[in-house]
């Protein structure tokens, strides 16, 4: 019998560990199951009986990484709650190996459904881990009611992935500051109001 | 002796039709020389000689797709003007053809630094060419003095790029309508003055 945490959880830890990392080192198109395993310590039969593809790989490793994604913040203001999150991202794109990774994992998704529906996956939990600083900041009166709280977090994230996947401008936390402040004064200028169109 | 226009043109034309057309279908890790002359009806050497790799021919396209891009528009109001600059923007990422090709070009830029470059000259060069509908706008009184044109316009496509690479949302003109309605808000507040250290 295995227990919870047991074998199984240390075999997908360290498959998923060794995946970032060779995502990192050598993007989406050179991931091999066998060179997984490997770098896992794990034997080859049980990659692909457990995973059976990279994408599935790929997929597991999203899911994981939106589980284990750092929750809101909650500093009791939208642009101080949104900062975090602004921060955070930079942050992450920047990293030495989130940064690599990030963009193996959006390079994935341009060539494979699988990978793009998980990537999808892995940002709509982020957004919605996300959204409920805006609506407790439109309880507050911060912004007008009925604003889509998803779309704010969107905006805020939309400039700073532009910039890295574009390469048309640093990322820092200035760049961070400034996407927070034009989703606010969007937001509070009433843009992403649900009656405007906004979803 | 070959005249401007001549059969060197052709063959470039030729090879950079075929080349969109074969990133559009299979995207860049499948691109091959040989598979580029034959579907542009080229000698293979020529293709060689010319190009040498698939990320020289990709580096032309985007070159190519510059300078054929759409100039920037004069209706008269900065929020006319980014409307038709965003529209266009939706338009492509939505179009059957253009819409795989950014993806493949977008793909190739996550895992080649060459193609990344190039990239980025691609969007720069797009960026300037609408950066004067924000500083006639400026000079207009429409947003405040100091304003960081190319920041405004990247603002304006930010959001569609977004959706577009994380699947998070649709893309259709009332998205792209929003998002100028949201740089246009974050504009007027000052977001992008120069001074708030905007570059």
């Amino acid at each position: 019998m295995e227990r919870p945490g047991g074998r199984t959880a240390r075999v997908r830890a360290s498959v998923l560990r060794a995946a970032g990392d060779a995502l990192a080192e050598r993007g989406f198109v050179n991931l091999d199951l066998g060179d997984l395993a490997r770098r896992a310590e794990v034997g080859r039969t049980t990659v692909y009986r457990r995973w059976g593809t990279v994408t599935a790989v790929l997929t597991d490793l999203l899911l994981e990484m939106a589980v284990e994604s750092v929750p809101r913040a909650d500093t009791g203001s939208l642009e101080g709650d949104l900062r975090v999150n602004a921060r955070l991202v930079v942050k992450t794109l920047t990293d030495q190996r989130q940064g690599p990774l990030f963009k193996a994992v959006l390079g994935a998704a341009t060539s494979d459904d699988d990978a793009a529906a998980a990537l999808t996956r892995f940002y709509l939990t982020r957004i919605r881990e996300w959204a409920p600083c805006v609506t407790d900041a439109e309880a507050r009166g911060e912004i007008p009611p009925g604003t889509d709280a998803e779309e704010v977090v969107r905006a805020v994230s939309a400039p700073l992935y532009y910039r890295f996947v574009t390469g048309t401008g640093e990322l820092d936390d200035a760049v961070a500051d400034r996407a927070v402040a034009a989703a606010v004064a969007a937001a509070k200028a009433g843009v992403f109001s649900r009656a405007n169109g906004a979803r």
